[in-house]
């Protein structure tokens, strides 16, 4: 059994609460008893953390707040919920989540660690169906946007959005908005039903179109009030989530009856606080392929190296997971750990062994990596992307060049292959596999249910494997990168045996 | 800000701890401030649950005990982990997992609960690398066992012990114990290595083979002994961890120098604590095959039925996961959820509309639904299966026979058509697919970790995403339900819109 | 060099013949020289066949007479192929097909055999466009009807039908008929166009429903000149094609301005005449994914035995391929190969001695192998399907039990297992694989020339390769074998060292 | 009926051969009657080709000559063929192939044609089992080599070889020489038996390795005396099978009692005379998932443009059949049809129509098109490849790029996106297809069969459908390119609309 305690240093307390702390938890082991707090180690009742069998609690969790049209809408309509009046329904308890359900955020500790975050300890609502809710389903009138690149999923989001608001909610006017963001104001609303989006979730790409850039926030949210949309959501990256921030501040400061909600895309998995993005486990089963690929080319070669590039700007998730998934990589290369070619513990070294060794090897470059070590013009040092991001320059292409020349200048006259794969838009252009396909419909319900019950300014995500809605703005900032000083990370080097990097 | 108080009720707290909280908590407000105890509701420092941003306490935890080899064997070795001499490893603080590294097993609450049930919060160890090893690899001489059934990713997990054993223990002496627990006693173990096991992990079923039953203790143990296997790692369902469960109680009742783990191997994923079992997310995504022919061939008749049976005798999670990720199934049948065929409210007038509506339905039933409803023969009612579990009757031809006479019946003349597909064979002989390759490996490696950490009778698992030692009697007798009171039961009814068949 | 006489033989031709033959032919070495003729020995002019770098000559062949609505339509419309009008066309020549271009059958030859079947040497017309057709576009009234089992690239044939007659020839007025023959007088017509039929070439099934049986001749004619349909596309197997003589005969007989033609569906590619039906290599490589699980769940286990049985109720062709093309089967059991179970050069013989070489066997067996083996009671010997075709037993189930049964008698006690897989449906509701999409492509396309051609009671196919036309009459009874004294059966049993089953 | 004359021109026969034909074939009606020679319209016998059901003859037939060891080994072994002795094997009539079996290459001709290619009117001998061999297995040395590029199917066909030589014939030294021609001199040869190969069916690549050029005919010749081998099978692409027939010839100089056969592999089914190379249909599959994924990533762009380039350098069969098996792509550049970009009827003209028409456009293009387009520096004039074959440049990366000016140009501002997917790698190293997998069995066998038959200097391939021994100087200078004046390319055109790209 224990206390936790915040701030508060063990021996500074008070004799009056150990005396507390002893009639409430009785004569129990000492050593069974521990005492958390933020910025120490274990207090002194014990000599170490808990053994097995005994008792520890955990500094207090601070709940999340979640944005509602309530907060600035005082006398929303109050309705029960519409899945009550569906015929074959029969109330079970457990079936409504209430505003009390939460989710962890947190949930592994060192006990031993003199500074358990306890600030940082956060809650979140439980995401699902309310018992009341905060929209006329006759009087709802969604519409869904789709920003930026390709991931898989994207279809069956927008196809659950229908189906779920169709079906559940009994909404019939449900629209696209083409094009991305830009479709707000420059290209009519689609409408959608079920039977038109029946099939969609076998099909890759998004059927609504996609684009990056065209985010003008005026002409945004009044196209929004122009069409009457009172359900807002937006289904995008970072950038994306960034905007639907601005949107919804926007409608709030406008004080619209309208909800925002935001439905992060990214199928590098850079995005934070969720378990994973949509489409995610799809990428890294194709990328399996283009592994693959790499694997048989490089072995059928003489001195044959098999190099794929994956997704993942800022992250190495992709590649770090196929590269795990595979077993045939030798070497990934991930933005979050730097690397180096020459010299000691640098890549040529390491591959001049694995091929003396296997006669091959396999390297999985995510597409952010070394772009450091690039050679960069001036032209290229300036550009940027459609969504400002810098231009990344391709990764694969300077290492095939790289790895080419020092062969030549290492080994001459001898045979040596590199063969370079880029799968990216084989990649994500694919439909959903079976689990992102279950994942898009849980996301999509979850965020009809969050906004049909008022909610606005939020994402509906797993979080620690349970579906919560956080505060978008939450959302828009996290970042999701690879620990390279945990576990993961340790486990792709201990597959590869690759160098760390680290110069010494 | 709060206190966990375990069973007390607040009001009955003497009022010095409540000066010692206010001592303690300072002038916060009294809304973010909550005392969560267990069998009542939050005291009455507050009105209501806290609010969007207010703070909440946990009751106290109860971190699992983990039996150890030095719990009886007072004396091991205690070695540094040989990764430290892996030539590139370089050392970083979180790589290697302390005793006090703990996950949390409960992790979502409804605050407003009255009885948070404050004696089941659980707490495993982290599963990972010790600093610390109680084997010396070249003294290690490892055995590995498969029974009962075969499920996807089965070869990945043995490939990963052989791999991770040998490469990142620098183990040598590897076996096989061929054909399930009986191969222990009656056949030759085979030596494994690296080499042998590369491509393992893209072939399905078990490179070992299997077999159900031939459990005998004593033999078991004294094989062990002859073989003088020192790390016994037995993979297999329920009726095999509670083999293993004996197996470790008989090692411990003879103090040997044995480390025992098991990995749970059940694609119908009915083993609780840990998050999923491996292969099942490659039999959901294989399931999608079935249900797609089963889809088509329904729409291409007239009047016609698909009917696709799955894996699952205990649990539908087969049936339910594959049900939301095709979004093409009419009607999902689970063991959870006891249904009936005639009358208000049952299959056959569920099904008389979709044929109306649609002109086809899908049926997917799990292997275990329906079991009370199929007519028994005596000798039938007798009869078990090699582990004694009680014979399963075909649900899916019953089903079939029941449709047909029933349309015969009442729609005598009009076309109609059953197809019934059983793709079970097809589902679980396949190799694991990336996620669950990657599942596969990082279960192996735990386990290893744990068996070289000197821990005994564990599991290791994924718990809420974090890979867990767990007791492995905890995991023998754990089952995991569909809950068919919550959301994901829900869920299938919402996308299906079938009935809930609770007769009224 | 040789001259084809026909029925005459050598000896007997007149003296002047040989004269008149070396006058034509000169000099050359008479071994070079041959003299084939229909019912002798090749003739004494030469005491061995032609000699490698030799000349010789075919007997004559036959053009098969191919019906046309000129037959007994004296004044049709004769207009200019609406291709030439096709903006981006440019003449070429060898583009349009003429009456001369013929493709022979018969392509291989034993130039000793003593009979060279003259009589049954045949060409067809090639197919493809005409330079002129007998069918105004603005005019034509298509149907297209479905009938019988499924079979993939069904779908792809009826999309193709469409896409052609709309874009290459410009009609406008196409109709699916639903449900097979009965849909022609039960149902409505269901009006397509490419925008609606664009991706049916990737989904499995019939998007227009198919059933078997309903056909009634009078109703379906007089319901083709209701809708004033005058282009009849009928897609079915042998059935269908018997149906679709008997409504060409019909037309005919009632001098109808209405084209009729055939595309032979059967996934078994029992077939004659053609070189395949389509849909079956989608079927053999769909069936490898059960040939790899029975052999996974046969190596998995002690003594197992993977049991698959596959489509071919006349022919065993799926089966001999898919044996073929995966290397994991022990035995094919085909119906064009009678086995027996017991005693020497029995199944069960040969199954004891791989069982103890291999520890597992594979066995594939064509759902119409060993009809005659299983015991059928009254009812089964009196039962038909739909079709009229004598019910199947399943084989497969009825092999279980006897393998079962024989273990138990000879091995009590021993493990041993057998899984049975029925890949039937999996098989055939999937979409074509390209190979097969691009084979319906050509097929539908064939058979629009053929019809704008003025052509009727026509099939056209692929014959050694290139597409022709062929009277339906001749398809409809044309039976296409394994013949299991060639090659390609011994290849088989070359694969599998399986026993011939020739009790001796 | 007819008869065939060669050169002769009817009105220059002798009266009397006229009086003989008519003794010969009497009182048929003349309209039936046909005389087919070489350089002439259909003489004057009849006043059109023969109507349907009348009789024609062709013109002789050669039967091309194929080299044997006995052509200079006059006193070869001649045994009974193993088959024989294989325990299961009964005798059946039409088993063993003899000399006189014969397959036609010729085979659809047009009959009013002035000028039938009687001089080019070709046969082959049969390929299978002969009754007698010509090698003592247990004297056999068998090498297998693979050279070039990676081709699905590779380790089939190695594997087939393995296994054909070891199971049907009791061949027990097997080798495979390591890393191309260059391995006969700078490698160990590896000793293959069935049981290591067993699993490579199923296996991309080349488990021998592979490598270009190293073709060193002095070396070779030597290494294979030295070794002692005495069958040559060498798979690989046209210099390949030119390097092999320089072999062949230098064992016939030197009199060595070796065979040689070739095994044609070519990706890009650019080899002649036979039917089709293996992997070819695997390829045209895999491609598949290329133009999907442009396709939904042009699909779901503003303006898309998806653009594939596919393996074909002198021909685009890859592309032909990929796109009309798509039936998604706009255009199919290949390298048999010259193209251009701008101006009336070219590429920017006709894809500004399609983005107007369907706001997309996917255009696949062969790596061998438009070669002459691409500006080429003078280093690139130079550059040669391996095999000595002229550098391609990539013909996908400057289309891109072109088509990016051309938009700026002429749209600027415009959103516009070309997404280019190079899946090379990802066609070629995937394992055979069942078809493929097939495919290389009985080429694999036909090779052995021929081999052991003591035929020499061939190559073993299905012409028409049926497989053949065709002498390997012919198969080396076959080139087997689109005709781009037929039917295969007219129905592209017809599925694709696309511009013939004549300037008119």
């Amino acid at each position: 059994m224990c206390i936790a305690l915040g701030d508060c240093v063990p021996h500074q307390l008070p004799q009056c609460f150990w005396q507390l702390a002893w009639s409430l938890f009785g004569n129990r082991s000492r050593s069974a008893f521990a005492i958390v707090t933020r910025n120490m180690d274990i207090g002194n009742t014990t000599a170490e953390p808990p053994g097995d069998g005994g008792s520890f609690c955990l500094p207090p969790f601070t709940l999340s707040r979640l944005p509602r049209l309530s907060d600035y809408l005082p006398s929303l309509p109050s309705l029960p919920n519409p899945i009550d009046r569906i015929p074959f329904y029969h109330p079970s308890d457990g079936f409504y989540i209430a505003p009390s359900d939460i989710i962890l955020r947190n949930i592994y500790f060192d006990l031993s660690c003199p500074s358990l975050p306890s600030d940082r300890l956060i809650a979140y609502h439980r995401a699902g169906p309310r018992r009341t809710v905060h929209f006329d389903p006759a009087a709802v009138c969604a519409a869904i946007v789709t920003c930026g690149g390709l991931c898989p999923g994207l279809n069956t989001v927008i196809r659950e959005l229908v189906v779920g608001l169709w079906e559940i909610y009994g909404v019939r006017n449900i629209f696209g908005v083409p094009s991305g963001y830009r479709g707000f104001y420059s290209a009519d609303p689609v409408p959608l039903d079920p039977k038109m989006v029946d099939d969609w979730h076998k099909r890759g790409g998004t059927a609504l179109a996609t684009s990056r850039g065209g985010f003008d926030l005026r002409k945004i949210v009044e196209a929004i009030e122009r069409h009457g949309f009172n359900q807002v959501y937006c289904i995008g990256g970072d950038g994306t989530m960034r905007g639907a921030v601005k949107i919804f501040e926007e409608i709030q400061h406008r004080k619209l009856y309208v909800s925002v909600t935001g439905i992060p895309k990214t199928v590098d998995n850079d995005i934070g606080i969720i378990d994973r993005s949509f489409g995610f486990q799809t990428a890294v089963e194709m990328a399996q392929q283009a592994i693959n690929a790499a694997h048989v080319e490089a072995e059928s070669a003489v001195n044959g190296i098999g190099l794929v590039k994956l997704m993942g700007r800022s992250t190495g998730h992709i590649a770090l997971h196929a590269t795990l998934s595979s077993r045939d990589v030798d070497c990934c290369l991930i933005p979050e750990n730097d690397f180096y070619l020459e010299g000691k513990g640098g890549l040529f070294e390491f591959l001049d062994q694995r091929l003396k060794q296997n006669g091959h090897a396999v390297i999985v470059v995510a597409e952010g990596a070394g772009q450091d070590l690039i050679p960069r013009t001036d032209a290229q040092k300036e550009e940027k992307d459609e969504s400002g991001n810098p231009v990344f320059l391709d990764v694969g292409a300077w290492l095939k060049s790289e790895l080419k020349s020092w062969w030549e200048l290492n080994r001459p006259g001898e045979l040596f292959t590199v063969k370079y794969i880029d799968p990216t838009y084989m990649i994500r252009a694919v439909p959903a596999n079976a689990m992102d396909n279950l994942y898009c419909t849980l996301l999509a319900h979850s965020a009809i249910h969050g906004v049909m019950a008022g909610y606005t300014g939020f994402v509906s995500g797993p979080v620690n494997g349970n579906y919560g809605y956080i505060p978008i703005e939450e959302v828009a900032i996290a970042k999701n990168l690879v620990n390279t000083k945990d576990h993961k990370w340790a486990w792709v080097r201990s597959v590869t045996n690759q160098p760390d990097f680290l110069k010494v």
